[in-house]
């Protein structure tokens, strides 16, 4: 077969389109005033930049002072964390809801938080790797002032029930917070049908620009500056407006929105087409649910072998893939993700994310079929593990 | 006179350059790999992250490795406050010195310092708008962890003494952090020599990308987190990285660098020859030190009329002005900085500051004096208070 170059890694970030950079590059020359300044250059991009945001609030089903523009899903997942530990705080109720397998973005504001005396309740997920909205309605208690429950996970792709946890939490009286960078774009998202108060995104994974993101905020329900300075954004996030970035990113969320439903139709049948594939490699799993995962997401387990040596053998085949997250690479650690869906340590090592989209082709998608079974195979010759589970010295956990 | 369009508020935001835009599209549709990324989409990004730092840290004066990569001015001057009051907290020392001119990313983020406990002493300046380092001296005391005073004034462009200071901070064992974000590509900056230990710079204000900004952190003072997340920036600052605004950034930094000495020798004449034509203004006084300020700011105040009027009616001229920063407009209370130098309300409020560079032209300079001259005379023969001057039933303030 003839060696392809396949990127395979659209959950860590994703090209950017040429419509996202058609819509920026005038702000960079020709509009590029500040959108702060009363003259005509800062007024056109004034409008421009409120256009930009009703236009992302079209399509969130918000409305467009609801939209605040950050510098990216981290920043969009520690404010709205930190608004809600605040206005809780102010109430004496210092408990908040998440899961075991949200991003590090949202982990890590939480311990920020427990250090400052917050209880934090990470409820667990089942196998398939999706948390039930019963779950979430027994860990909430009478001091809980937040829920924090992401779209869809971003190393399993698996889709929780927001809607549903969304209207729990409004009959109990909890704000509700959804880290939904890996969904949107790729998901049909109206957050007040879904009774969603505050939601985090990032214009990268949707083929918009690095650097910019957007917290949308139910109205009403009061922000906490993160970064503290001018008044840009109503007052609730100082910095000169990214106007270039922003007007990407909505032009690439509009695009995504437009081509939604044929997108995902064909990432799925693609996704559907690779995991059938893998799947014939013994002693493999699936990661998480086989229906309620994104379109375009592809994790598995496979016995026996580490995960960085798999990556690396495939990116000499040519294929970008991930263990995990992107953002937590570098660390010898088992992914938490992995974890919580009972994978014992040994196997969450062996886990591989190909994420793919609408552009990959059949023969892409047979090329890493192919080139995964064969590196497997070759890891699996060489591995000490390996021999002693051929050998009936260890027993298989994967069947 | 006929019609011309003139861009004149520099000190708000630049045009993004040719040679930035062209570094970063490369990282939108090529490279644009997740730099935390493994497989070799990833690390080519990885690899042009790190170039960019290098390159940065050769124009600063440090090494690689104490440059961190943020959004912009305001999120790297809220970052090294915070991080120098986390250190100080720990040793008990809770006062800061900063001034009474500083930009409100620094002035707002001491705020909600003030909140935590912390003491905040702010120093005035002179008449000239420049803050002695006798005065930062006095003002420290036992308990002092940090002294943050800006490089260069946003408004009124006057520089600050900041190798002194840093060297005083240095002998009595004190942070110092400058907020460089106007100084940066203009001045010629080496934080090694001066003894600086935090610096904030912004890209959108010397012809790169918006959005995008740097951090410079001597080894060994740790960071806190402003935002918590992936392991990005060495733990210090999570989300993905901007590495098309980072190529950015560095490529305008590079091109600044190189063209300064005469893009300021250019830019000094033009701005002098500005002041000299806005001097002849009867009532009129230049705001800031007339020698030591940045090579493209006129800050004017001109007495009887209101700066708003003066703004609209330039617009109408083709002239992109300023009142004071773009950051505070939208608010009727004078400048902070306008009125630190000595000026009462009512000429505070009459203030114009017009931002040049070595792009603009003599043509353009007296164009702007004769525009400004009428646009004066025109508000001035509507104006009550200076009907009240003229009578004698008031005194002028200005001569």
């Amino acid at each position: 077969m003839e060696k392809m170059t396949i990127y395979a890694d659209n959950a860590a970030t994703t090209r950017t389109s040429e419509a996202a950079i058609k819509a920026m590059l005038p702000f960079m020359t020709e509009v590029y005033g500040n959108p702060s300044s009363l003259h005509s250059a800062g007024q056109r991009a004034k409008e421009a930049l409120e256009s930009a945001r009703a236009r992302v609030a079209a399509v969130l089903g918000c409305e467009t002072r609801e939209v605040y523009f950050t510098s990216g899903g981290s920043e969009s997942d520690n404010q709205a964390l930190i608004s809600a530990a605040r206005i809780g705080g102010r109430k004496g109720k210092k408990h908040i809801v998440s899961t075991a397998i949200e991003h590090h973005a949202v982990l890590h504001t939480l311990d920020a938080l427990k250090k400052e005396g917050f209880e934090v309740t990470l409820v667990g997920v089942g196998e398939n790797g999706i948390v039930t909205s019963g779950a979430i309605d027994a860990a909430i208690r009478e001091d809980t002032c937040l829920v924090s429950v992401m779209y869809a996970n971003n190393e399993i792709g698996t889709i929780q029930p927001i809607a549903e946890i969304g209207a729990l939490c409004r009959a109990r009286g909890v704000l509700f917070h959804t880290d939904a960078v890996q969904a949107v774009g790729q998901l049909h998202i109206n957050v007040a049908e879904q009774n969603i108060d505050m939601l985090s995104l990032s214009a990268h994974k949707f083929h918009g620009p690095k650097g910019v993101g957007a917290l949308y905020v139910k109205k009403g329900v009061p922000l906490t500056n993160v970064i503290n300075g001018g008044a840009q954004e109503r007052g609730k996030r100082a910095g000169t407006e990214n106007l270039p970035a922003i007007a990407g990113m909505a032009a690439a969320l509009e695009e995504a929105a437009a081509n939604m439903d044929s997108n995902a139709a064909k990432a799925r049948a693609l996704r559907d087409r690779l995991i059938a594939g893998l799947s014939r490699i013994p002693h493999s799993a699936l990661n998480g649910d086989a229906e309620k995962r994104l379109p375009g997401n592809v994790s598995f387990c496979f016995e026996g072998i580490e995960g960085e040596s798999l990556l690396l053998l495939l990116d000499d085949a040519g294929i970008c893939a991930s263990s995990g997250s992107a953002c937590t690479s570098g660390s010898l650690d088992p992914s938490h993700v992995i974890l919580a869906i009972g994978r014992p340590h040994e196997i969450a090592h062996g886990s591989l994310r190909l994420t793919i989209n609408a552009e990959n082709t059949e023969e892409e998608i047979d090329y890493m079929i192919e080139n995964v079974a064969d590196v497997v195979a070759r890891l699996r010759g060489m591995s000490p593990v390996w021999r002693k589970l051929m050998n009936g010295e260890s027993s298989f956990v994967l069947a």
